[in-house]
């Protein structure tokens, strides 16, 4: 039944696979995602520099938003108001957002974790603020993105066993309250045909941009997806993955990762970690990572992935290319007129030299980390595309080399 | 004869008038300007913050680079290998450098004024340097922008009147010079037909950008402009004027003026240099001003301008709209659904609402900047153009009044 209702907001169609990885379609409210994606970081409402034109035009399928900043600035009330993140943004592609939780979590001294909720200061003025399941909930309602993530414990490293089985057991109740929360404000989001009718009632404006939001079908609402937590600890990541498998989401995401463990720890607890998760269902690997990692990921089977590294490398003048990675500041590329990619199409490699940027990042010139951010973003949504080719060739090779086979 | 060696690179056609002022056509070698022309000022070779796309998008047929900021950063030697400012930034339609002396008087504790020219120090990292007619003009010509500025003294506000003569008097001595200068090195441009036989002796570089610049017809270079100063002396600017027209430049600036006095003199001052510039030459008042200034400039006779107000002005917050001045940081534009100017049709109106671009401003977010920059450039640029039109319905009224009155 409940299943049902959730088949409305977001369907996860397997196209291809080719070992353990996969290419996907994944459907929300607000158009569909080829997957295994990459997905840029929005944190306040905004991929730092970049207009959402030239997200649409670089091919961008979905933007994640920090619940943590968004509720600080502009305040969840006012997104509401403006019809959600997207209405803000004037965003019609899918948005995600975290829960908060490993924003708060990173904020070290000023948080306090307890049964109920974490206490946390503001980075900004260090005033005192509450985020509970039920509270991170309601404010992700508010924001109305496409996907939304329980709220979660987001275990530290190293630490001991039981407090990591202690934190994973937190991060178990908390899913369950999250969901429970869920189920009973879906319809609360501030977008699509549900709350047009809801909205009524209230004061409340529907933004211009919102009403001319055809993509959002009848009843569609945003989708939660569970975190599985458990540490470096394998058999703990598999208790999280099963018990959260059985409260029943329609995505998985694998938590806690990322934070400060060597990159081969990483890569063992997400391998050991996927084999728990249902094949049906869309498995997102949070905070990852460079565009090596990202296609070995996707390679294993994992479909959405986030990191903050393509824009804000970007804004240190650090670019990745298909001939490794530049430092856009040394001197060498003064003078150097050739593209910063010259196998990259994207508009920046089209249009300007190496000498220019590195003229204009040594110049502390604003355009350096619009251009810079531009092609990096470009570089890792170009990643993502030949590991979905290389998946879908795969196939093809396969069932080629099986059609060829003479049939017994 | 050097006059006709002048028009290969640079034509001036005035198609309408209107009292005293005119609607024309400038023809460079990197394309034509419709007159009254306001240019965006593009300092370090870049409009901070907007893509050379945008620009193009907005119909910007001329932009303005500052030779101080280029001498110091990338350095004259480095744009010159590039191709020039239109190589360096791959922007193909026209450029116009200054000629320094301005950015130069700005510096006041860091300079030397003397006959041979100005030493002074860098706002950078304070090594000595030093300007005269000669070095500017060589900086200018490396720069390669299509229009360039006679090196000139830019008298300080209040002056005594004998001081603004002999500060006038100097400036009509380096006019001389500077043009000597050109006149010996005008070959030397780095683009167009001249350098690319001119190159092969060296190991000169002509980078891509400027080999694909089919615009630049064979013999075409740069145009040298004479500036006009004489403070707020109507006699002597009157003087100043008829001796720099006698030496006979393609264009004549108007300079000095926006340095602190009030607005009613500086339109003063304007309005009777015009009456001694030539009607048939391009007349540029430089570094000025709002946007009912410009048009009100325009109204007067003048054909060009520039000024750092609107992209100065967007960084800080503060947006021209058709319903006057907004500062987007107000708490009352938080939930303000409308867009940032109903009247206007660029990018950022068309897309985004008042209460996304505070939220972008008061978040510090780098996108604020780039759309406050792209709306503002759009407001100047099309004001200019609805001072164009006004003036060719101007001339088109009169000329169906005089149409239908009764032959005598």
């Amino acid at each position: 039944m409940r299943l049902e209702f959730l088949a409305v907001s977001i369907q996860f169609q397997i196209e291809a696979t080719n070992g353990p990885g996969r290419v996907g379609r994944l459907t929300t409210p607000h158009g569909e995602i080829e997957t295994p994606v990459f997905m840029p970081v929005g944190t306040l409402a905004s991929v730092k520099g970049v207009p959402q034109d030239v997200l649409e035009e670089l091919g961008v399928q979905i933007l994640l938003g920090n619940t943590y900043h968004l509720y600080l600035r502009p305040g969840v009330e006012t997104v509401r108001r403006m019809g959600g993140l997207h209405g803000l943004m004037s965003w019609d592609r899918a948005i995600l957002t975290d829960s908060g939780g490993f924003q708060v979590f990173s904020l070290n001294e000023l948080r306090k974790v307890s049964e109920d909720g974490v206490t946390f200061r503001s980075h900004l003025d260090g005033s005192s603020h509450f985020f509970s399941p039920e509270s991170a909930m309601a404010a992700q309602i508010g924001l109305g993105a496409d996907i939304i993530m329980a709220f979660d414990e987001c275990t530290e490293y190293p630490a001991e066993r039981e407090r990591v089985r202690a934190s994973m057991e937190m991060t178990l109740r908390w899913a369950e309250r999250s969901r429970k929360y869920f189920e009973g404000h879906r319809n609360e989001v501030p977008w699509g045909s549900s709350q047009l009718a809801a909205g009524s009632s209230q004061e409340m404006q529907i933004p211009r941009f919102a009403r001319d939001d055809k993509a959002v079908e009848e009843g569609a609402t945003q989708s939660l997806f569970g975190i599985v937590q458990g540490g470096m600890d394998r058999e703990l990541r598999r208790e999280s993955a099963l018990r959260t498998v059985e409260m029943g989401f329609p995505g998985y995401a694998i938590g806690g990762l990322s934070v400060g463990e060597p990159r081969a720890l990483t890569r063992e607890i997400v391998e050991s970690t996927l084999e728990y998760l249902p094949a049906d269902k869309p498995r997102y690997l949070m905070g990852v990572g460079t565009p090596e990692e990202i296609a070995e990921y996707a390679l294993l089977g994992v479909d959405m992935m986030d990191c903050v590294l393509p824009t804000r490398a970007a804004r240190h003048g650090l670019l990745f290319t298909s001939q490794g990675k530049i430092s856009i500041k040394q001197a060498q590329y003064a003078q150097d007129e050739s593209p910063l990619d010259p196998n990259c199409g994207c508009r920046v490699c089209r249009r300007y030299s190496r000498a220019y940027l590195r003229h204009l990042y040594a110049s502390n010139e604003l355009l350096a980390q619009v251009l810079n951010t531009v092609h990096n973003l470009s570089y890792y949504l170009d990643t993502m595309r030949a590991v979905r080719h290389s998946i879908q060739l795969g196939e093809r090779a396969r069932f080629l080399a099986e059609r060829s086979r003479p049939k017994p």
